[in-house]
């Protein structure tokens, strides 16, 4: 009788004989999308195949897990090297990790991936799979290793990298080298020969067979070996791969819908707005019509900031380089930031953030506890230095306007205040539309260096805020390290209408920039004391906010925001002038109207006006004219006829008024 | 009986005897405002001593217009140098020009003036005058000048400047050693004794007599020889002078006036804005008060644009250098432009106007004639370099916003366009009290290097503008060389409330950029057209705007536009509920109200009131309250007592709609 040992499972102690594997305790865990495919040991993912020791804690990890879909997807990236090199034994490996939604793999290849070479790499990737091969973990000595991949130069650079370089290694270059030791990942046939094998810190599933037919080969681009434009290109090609084929499916609709919706795409179809080279990256303009949706959103929400007590404010584009030395954004942005401009023995720098500016209105004269909350907002354009590869529509962008606020208030007054701006916020977010969000606490983190103030001061600060947050009843999620160098930080993250989520509004508190500018106000017994500030912004940027309506409604606004809310389309010449006075009574009341007077014929000037999404449609024909009604259309398709113009025009004001979601 | 000879005198000829001078011509001209000074002959101003010549064109210059006034200040200053210099005979000469409303001059003098200097200055000055002594104009060659003004390091550097250095002489020299030959003026005395000269081009008044007592030293101040600071710093004294004692007084009580309406005073005394140091010269930022009028007055603007039918658009502030070389500003406006940033090897500028973006917009895809005109506004931030001792206030700025729009229409359309944006910009000085403007046409000169285009459409763009000018009925005042080097230019100039002009709006045309960004419209016949596009700034900048605005109202802003529009003072602390509800009234009707709840007494209240310029006050105490009414005071202190609540609420509602100006 062998020895035993006993190891803990979900809580409970178990004796099992010395020698069992990982998947032994787990054997009778089936394959499906619960399916185990490696194991937390101690806290270490470990492939089934090791062996447990005594004391162990084990927990198993199933394929749907976040770290078992990265297991799941890095074993595929596997594969998918086997088969290049099937398919090209000249093909050298480069690194192979799992990343969101899927895994990439790069490759030194004389001739980049054709189409064609993608389908053969995927039927080759299914022969692999359906051999059943196993994933089988071996230590080596760095010699060995250097031995064993004598063919392979990234590798052999990869092995050079080991430990401390690990901070220079190439993105990914972790799975390969991460740990303290060498392991190198062999792929055994059932009949124990050796398919393939690859340099990897694991772990693996325990059999190819785990990852089904519910994989894809996605696109292939271009990478330089570890970022470097001064290294060699390789060929990267991605993959994802899921638990089922069901979800592979959803995701692949998900990625359909969310390119249907991609809001760059539809900027320009709507003609909302675009990214003239000639004015640079991440630079936007607005055309008419964008500027429309946004002219609406900047109404309503400087409207709102007024009913909830701010005072709009105005404050210049550029400044001289100490205003951001006493508010500390110099050094810790200057990485984020334009370069400067020398004039008049000066430097001017483009602003990045406005909170500097509002401080010197506050500073601007002697101010009493009874000012206190002063509110100050503004339409903030901020500049901030973007890499060219980061750059992404709006929503990433390097012009961006924020409609930033500054609560200055007694620190008493700081939980009112932060739960006034949070309520504001969530109504403003409910007014768009979104009405699903979760909220994030940021907080410091041990690198207190890039972190300003006393330990009480951030512990005051975090407790005001994750009160409110708590208070609100919203899902709350920790977000350590994330806040800003002056103070602890909510954000509200809200999804979207195919369930993606968006950072959008945040609070931040701060102790130190009133410090730091020596604000100060008489309180009611004379003494001068120092505000608490808390920034705030609403939308956080125009432009992000607006790529993100764009996507959440697919671009079909609703009337309140359309561009044009309203087309008049008569069904022949003779009824233009009957649809000219209908617009004419809408116009009057503010609505944004146009009757389609262009040469086009009737059918044409329904799909014009549906490809423009716009809300509403009023046709006429002889029968309306005559009835004094119109035939009201959706842009779903959808029609009624015969509604009198009264009642059309009261649905069409309603539905503006009350912000309505129009199909 | 000597020879005679014939001249002509306003239009007519006369006969008189050789050796006339001009001053006999116009001997029956007698003292006073109308008093003649100068004469004009053959186009040159000439003493009236200057004797005539056969067939000479002779004008009378009488001391009221301008060219006579500048005679008598220029007159003044040679009085005052002689007045320095009788007192400190060490005093040294630099220039002494007239300027607008006065003269100055410059004096190398060991100690600053004190103001007993000026004092006695003034009463030495007053001496000399009453002397009667004559100016005496001797025409000198350079040794001479040179021999006779040893003495006079200034003078002496002056002599050499003479001629081709014009251009680089120092503000004013001209008046020294601009003529094609150099002279001195002599003062005499009546005895015929030298009491004083200068090197002078003339002409002066006939006696020290004309100045009489009008005149006034204004102030002293440094200055550097020829304006640089690698020379000596000189003193600098300004003086005014008048045709008569009236007109003196009346300048004095125009300065005191603009004095008390100087934006940059009332701006910090009703805290509408600041320009703090630490951001940079020029650089405004609105506070809470002054961001509420910034607000109406976009607000306004961009519902009017709308209106009009513009479409608002928004682009960035900054650009790659390429597209101003597109637009031509590049190199032409490259001085007033702030330095580039050099980012990922190009080179980005802060924008200094916005029509190369607009022309973005218009190319960023295809457009039919049945578009235009295509008309595009957007609030647009542009930064300016403007020389530190050039910025003033808010008048003279380096960040401003122009409410900047540009309709792009076809050739046809263009003088329809001018008329629209003529009619557009005056209605809407109008709607802020300013209705008293002429009207600049700005057209190419001759330095055509300046301006880019043919002589043919330089001439039917300057028709089109001027043709919609002359219709307007509005004075038309010519302005050649005033251009844009695009396209020539109509400036509206508005006469504020104590007659000074401003230039306001603008509306300039266009061929130049539609051609150097090759836009074009497919014309109805299938063509391709180049649009002509009309630039059009209707405040201007915001911030200049908002600066005649305030020294128009001198700061008691009408209702529509005041910060605070009510206030509520109640007589006693039990009489503070009673106007809450009151405002809570006005409140829910968009009005900007506050109740005065401060521990000040009554008095105090109505004092802070009309100090802050708010234009209603409700004052309510035991009657009001028992009434039901409330007493209705105006900031310039009339009041009704026992006013309905309700009529209070209308008057008031009555006066923001109507955009009246209020006691």
């Amino acid at each position: 009788m062998s020895a035993q040992i006993t190891v803990s499972v979900a809580g409970s102690e178990r004796s099992v004989a010395a020698g069992t594997t990982a998947g032994e305790l787990f054997a009778d865990d089936t394959r499906g999308p619960q399916a185990v495919v490696v194991a937390r040991v101690g806290g270490e993912l470990r492939d089934l195949d090791h062996e447990l020791a005594d004391g162990d804690v084990v927990e198993p990890v199933t394929v749907d897990s976040e770290d078992g879909l990265a297991v799941l997807r890095h074993s595929t990236a596997h594969v998918l090297a086997q088969a290049v090199q099937q398919i090209n034994p000249k093909a050298r490996l480069g690194i192979g990790p799992p990343v969101r939604d899927g895994f990439y793999y790069d490759f030194d290849v004389e001739v980049p991936f054709t189409p064609d070479d993608v389908k053969a790499l995927e039927k080759a990737m299914q022969r692999i799979i359906n051999e059943g091969q196993t994933f089988s973990r071996r230590a080596v000595s760095d010699d060995e290793a250097r031995a064993e991949l004598a063919d392979e130069p990234y590798k052999l650079e990869l092995i050079g990298l080991k430990g401390g370089a690990a901070e220079d290694a190439a993105e990914g270059a972790s799975a390969e080298v991460g740990g303290s030791e060498l392991t190198i990942y062999d792929n055994l046939r059932k009949d124990g020969s050796l398919a393939w094998k690859d340099l990897c810190r694991g772990p693996h599933l325990p059999s190819t067979k785990l990852i089904g037919n519910s994989f894809k080969l996605m696109r292939t681009a271009a990478a330089y070996w570890r970022g470097s434009e001064k290294n060699p290109q390789l060929q990267r090609v991605y993959g994802t791969a899921w638990p089922s084929k069901d979800d592979l499916k959803a995701y692949l609709d998900r990625l359909a819908e969310a390119e249907r919706r991609d809001h760059r795409k539809l900027g320009s179809e709507l003609d909302l707005f675009s990214f003239p080279d000639a004015i640079g990256s991440g630079l936007v303009v607005f055309h008419p019509k964008g500027g429309v949706i946004k002219r609406e959103m900047e109404d309503y929400v400087r409207a709102r900031h007024i009913e909830e007590g701010f005072s709009y404010v105005g404050t210049p584009h550029i400044t001289k380089q100490g205003l951001f030395e006493t508010s500390g954004h110099l050094p810790y942005f200057a990485d984020t930031m334009f370069p400067p401009m020398e004039m008049e023995g000066s430097n001017y720098y483009l602003k990045a953030m406005n909170c500097p500016m509002h401080n010197l209105i506050f500073a601007s004269r002697g101010r009493s506890y009874r000012e206190l909350p002063l509110r100050l907002f503004e339409f903030g354009s901020v500049y901030r230095f973007e890499k060219s590869g980061v750059v992404h529509g709006l929503t990433r962008v390097r012009g961006l306007t924020q409609d930033d606020s500054h609560s200055y208030v007694t620190a008493e007054q700081a939980p009112a205040e932060v739960k006034h701006l949070l309520d504001f916020v969530l109504s403003l977010l409910r007014d768009f539309g979104l009405d699903d969000y979760y909220l994030e606490l940021s907080t410091r983190d041990e690198s207190k260096d890039k972190f300003i103030g006393s330990d009480e001061q951030w512990a005051v600060a975090t407790k005001v805020l994750e009160d409110v947050a708590v208070a609100s009843g919203l899902e709350l999620v920790p977000d350590p390290g994330g806040a800003a160098y002056y103070g602890p930080k909510i954000s509200v993250q809200a999804r979207d209408a195919i369930g993606r989520t968006w950072q959008m509004s945040t609070i931040q508190y701060d102790f130190n920039q009133p410090a730091r500018f020596e604000l100060e106000y008489q309180a009611a017994d004379g003494s001068r004391q120092q505000p608490v500030m808390i920034h705030s912004a609403k939308f956080g940027s125009i432009e992000r906010f607006f790529g993100v309506l764009v996507e959440h409604y697919a671009g079909a606004f609703p009337a309140w925001l359309a561009p044009v809310q309203v087309v008049g389309i008569p069904v022949a010449e003779v009824h233009e002038q009957y649809l000219h006075d209908v617009a004419a009574t809408l116009r009057a009341q503010g609505v944004r109207v146009e009757v389609d007077v262009a040469d086009d014929r009737f059918p044409k000037k329904i799909r014009n006006a549906q490809k423009a999404k716009v809300p509403f449609m009023l046709i006429a024909g002889d029968d309306d004219v005559s009835k004094g009604a119109v035939s009201f259309r959706y842009r779903d398709g959808s029609q009624n006829n015969g509604v009198a113009v009264d009642d059309a025009v009261a649905e069409i004001l309603e539905a503006i008024r009350t912000r309505a979601t129009t199909p």
